[in-house]
């Protein structure tokens, strides 16, 4: 095929790909968000037949030929298109691997198994959502045996989520994660009680927690008529378009900072695909370029800006300002000593900064042994509730606060979760980085964040996935990924708090 | 083509146009509730694509024949198909007119309208949305012109959303009802003040008013996992399918019943959409069959039963519950007088019964010049102000409470606003043929709307567009139209309130 004519193929097929994607972006955002409950009945047959259109426009010899086209010719292509390119023969590999009917039927169950993951989880009842779960790992499976017929299925998935990611670098990173830490969370745990936790858990009005809410946006520079915030069970983000930026959150009456802390993570994956370039916009490359750099902004804010003393004494005001008899007598050091409290605990959107990532260690674990079929669906809650005993030392009451208290699995992905204590070793890299330019400590204190957002913004988030997670690494570090800086970091804090 | 050939072929395009509706419908919904405000610019892209994809689907040879085949044989066709068939020739009408760049711009187009029109709105600036509206007005003209050369083009969309429905029909109408309402209206002026109403604009704290919404979605008996309220500056019902019902409110704390009679009216909307048949479900005329009949029910819902002294006696312990302080010492009686003291007023949506209709003779009016060409859009809120002065003797302050209050005209929507004085007209005699079979004050008074939405439900809702407006006449009043019918009930009621 002539190469532009690849190229005005390639382009029209784009635009209808895009307002595909956008609609099934908004229909997801709207049935998790403000659909009645029963509107998952409809839409599972217009989940099907966009998945099916969009199959069909892809899938055949004509379209096969134009990617292929443009990838024999991709230097050259402008360097947008190149990357479209890449990333198009790349999920193509997948497209081309499975039959129309699994892909529609996968696309049509997905949002069921949303829906009876909902309600397995207000019923605290594993089986209602097990057989979504099962078809799930199956088709999971069968897409890495079509496309990688050899590799081990879970090492396939991994290198979706982040590319060159493998089980042999995770076992090794986690290993690193777990000699380092486990040892530090039991000195910690032997010091018993050195400060108050009481006011955590005060009751605050959720008309008051939404102005915090508002406030948080404000001081992270989210501009709101880009970026709404809606109210879901487990909250997440999504993007349309970098003027079409969704984060949700929970409101819990007590338990003011559980909604915070939810702002300012979500936040963080806003603030990245509201500041992808302009000349991206309307290319299929606008967007994040891995999971795991995504993770390293929302956990950047989250922990490293947002668990800072600095950023406790910038808010505290704030919230003394909102919620002023429940934080009575309350000091910002005391809110920055709670926020960082280390406990082994049950829900890993609330864990602590140190115990963190040993609640991934054990989704991990988890996934690799259901996608090398060392374990059944029916016996993971079982095998979920062991592994918190012997890493955390926890007893899981219920599913409810067990193997149902993430959405991840029920939505399909398997291999997302190392990304979380990834993206959490990504960030202390760059605030090392970081801290050789900019005088981190102060703009934090003093309502700077917008010049911490420029840095970023100038070494990742302009780029969208015109960049490689490891180019990312790069740039922000000027060396490859080092995991020994995230174990510093968090050996130096928990010193600090902790007079280790 | 052979019959069964085209029924194949239309029932696959018909599974396409459901899903595409579906999304676009989504879209929309969300635009106007979650979205962020710069959601539209993304929004135009897909809406232009999704009606782009729908034009080249239908209108082409193939499906020209597919559907003539169906007409053809339309006699040998099931009930549903031969229905969907009628209308499919009907909307295709229009499609096959217009060449597809002006189709997919005008969809565009609108999304960007309703957007201006909020600005607009907030602004209280006209000029912000008169060219769209300029747009719109043209395109209107042009749609008739095409479809219906010759033809009057205000009578075309007029025919559109209620057919049979013309000027002439309009005129006649509107001059019966004036002529009857005009001098009570007037009567009720001289009276002066007769009943307290300082009640009505006392501070109703919004999460309470939220409670009151779902108190009267239960009185309603509205399946909330079937039916969702969201919140927007405009109230409007949308759906999807049956169970996939969206009303929404506006709430202002000092008028805690505008927000409840938007609540009642949309929810009659929405139980005309939740009662259609299960057999509809899938088929392109699983919805109301037309704009006044459904205005019918919303205005039978607000008004009739809404603001019947019954329904008041029913409701008014739980608004004093939830309300204690400000409705303290306020009786059912003097809620149910002030609810409908008959005033001339600014806002079509907060109008009294008795008042309401010369609102829409003032926007009756104006369309008709519009379409007509005796009017510029630039000189409508000129013109609005006059007709308010004139008919009901208020006068505009600005356009935000004139010729900006209404979405409307905005949305494309040229030939609508009449069928809600229609609707009143029906409901009016709909409530004269219940009564021969229905205990209606008992119902209403001892909470068993049940029944009248059962009585509702046999005659008009299971129907969906099987049955014409006609035929929903006949089949609730077993006789035509008679807007006498109306004349006399707000006669009756206004002779009860004001002593006339």
């Amino acid at each position: 095929m002539e190469l532009q004519k690849a190229i005005d193929i390639y382009n029209e097929k784009k635009k209808l790909s895009l307002a595909m994607n956008h609609a099934l972006g908004v229909l997801s955002y709207d049935n998790e968000t403000a659909a009645p409950k029963n509107s998952y009945m409809g839409l599972a047959n217009t989940f099907g037949v966009i998945s099916e259109m969009e199959y069909k426009s892809k899938v055949n010899a004509e379209y096969f030929d134009v990617v292929d086209t443009l990838i024999a010719n991709k230097e050259q292509l402008d360097p947008i298109l190149k990357r479209e390119a890449e990333e198009e023969e790349h999920s193509l590999k997948v497209m081309r691997s499975i039959p129309m009917e699994e892909y529609v039927e996968f696309t049509e169950m997905l949002s069921k198994a949303h829906t009876a993951w909902v309600e397995a989880k207000n019923e605290s009842d594993f089986s209602k959502a097990s057989p979504f779960l099962e078809k799930i790992v199956a088709y999971s499976k069968r897409v890495a045996s079509l496309v990688s017929p050899g590799m081990d299925p879970y090492d396939f998935w991994l290198n979706e989520y982040e590319k060159g990611l493998s089980t042999a670098v995770l076992d090794a990173f986690f290993k690193r994660i777990r000699e380092a830490l486990v040892p530090i969370i039991k000195r910690i745990s032997e010091k018993g009680e050195l400060f108050r936790t009481d006011f955590m858990n005060e009751k605050c009005p959720i008309e008051l927690q939404r102005k915090l809410s508002d406030y948080i946006m404000e001081v992270m520079h989210i501009n709101r008529d880009d970026c709404s915030i809606g109210e879901t069970e487990h909250p997440f983000t999504t993007h349309f378009n970098k003027h079409d930026v969704r984060i949700t959150t929970h409101y819990h009456e007590d338990s003011v900072v559980s909604n915070m802390y939810s702002v300012i993570h979500e936040g963080g994956h806003a603030l990245y695909e509201l500041n992808t370039g302009d000349e991206l916009i309307g290319s299929t490359i606008a967007s994040g370029t891995s999971m795991s750099i995504h993770e390293s902004q929302s956990r950047f804010f989250e922990n490293i800006i947002g668990r800072s003393e600095e950023f406790c004494e910038l808010i505290f005001p704030k919230i003394k300002e909102l919620f002023p008899v429940q934080f009575d007598g309350v000091t910002a050091r005391d809110f920055y000593l709670a926020v960082n409290k280390a406990e082994p605990s049950l829900i890993r959107t609330e864990a602590d900064e140190l115990t963190y990532s040993l609640h991934i260690m054990i989704r991990y674990e988890l996934e690799k042994k259901m996608m090398r079929g060392e374990i059944e669906v029916k016996d993971v809650p079982k095998e979920w509730n062991r592994l918190y005993k012997e890493y955390l030392g926890v007893d899981v009451p219920d599913d409810r606060n067990g193997v149902l208290q993430d959405m991840h699995w029920f939505g399909g992905m398997l291999g997302y979760f190392p990304s979380y204590a990834l993206g959490s070793a990504y960030g202390a890299q760059m605030l090392h980085h970081m801290k050789k330019e900019l005088d981190f400590s102060s703009l934090v204190r003093e309502n700077r964040l917008d010049v911490i957002i420029g840095w970023l913004t100038e070494r990742i988030y302009k780029y969208g996935m015109l960049l490689g997670p490891n180019e990312i690494i790069m740039n922000t570090c000027g060396e490859p990924f080092d995991p020994d800086y995230y174990v510093n970091y968090l050996t130096e804090k928990m010193t600090d708090i902790y007079g280790l």
